[in-house]
């Protein structure tokens, strides 16, 4: 079955002197947000951006695909530690997603888990959906 | 300059019958959020999931485009009302992105808007990082 989810945004002004506000989505989870361009473009962000919820959806989303193929390899993890960092350039775009990965997987060595994080950073619904981002870069380790 | 943007996710178990938390992102402004696949995959949600977050950032980025195309047009908006629909099929991935944007913009006619709505889904950086989504529509008015 396929699932719908929305957000809605409004925006007022100009760009570099208006703002916006996500104020709602499917959910509500994530509450109202303020979004401005320096909070986007510029460092010492003090509210979320385009970029912060694509890599929590990217990390959120290559979790879940890692962790379904160890388990359907019969080694379902302990625990995985993700991260996603999304570089944007101004006036170029997203150009990078770099994931981490940190593995606690009972019974499995380190060349497996590796070549299943590279795997689920291929096939990830997320990760296909931003193939046309120039670089999405990985690293993949066990704990321990 | 290029900002980066980062979230970080810890996931427990199997896809199926484990569960995550987006715990920690660049500003902390989302919170801490669940995540799993039913609330991902089934209806009546109630958790954010990968496809929640996205239609948060392209309904932001692409508010943030059209804002800017039409301030340096000289029409800058009184507001822009946008809301960004992400569809999921398990199995298939995210086959679409559906947006919709409504605008207060004094001093232009209908057609400019949605010339300018189209060039801002065409060109704003979340749609072309999502560029290999199968689907990414969009429907522009004027208010009144």
């Amino acid at each position: 079955m396929a699932t719908d989810r929305r957000a809605e945004v409004t925006w007022n002004g100009s760009l570099m002197e208006g703002s916006g506000t996500i104020h709602s989505t499917t959910t509500g989870a994530i509450g109202e947000q303020a979004v401005s361009w320096p909070n986007r473009a510029e460092d010492g962000p003090t509210a979320t951006s385009p970029e912060e919820l694509i890599a929590a959806a990217h990390a959120a989303c290559f979790s879940m695909a890692l962790s379904h193929a160890l388990a359907q390899g019969g080694n379902a993890p302990e625990q995985l530690d993700t991260s996603a960092t999304v570089t944007f350039q101004p006036g170029e775009g997203i150009t990078r997603v770099a994931l981490t990965v940190e593995g606690r997987v009972p019974g499995l060595d380190a060349d497996a888990f590796a070549q299943a994080a590279e795997t689920a950073k291929e096939n990830c619904p997320v990760s296909k959906a931003l193939a046309s981002v120039p670089e999405i870069s990985l690293e993949a380790r066990l704990a321990g």
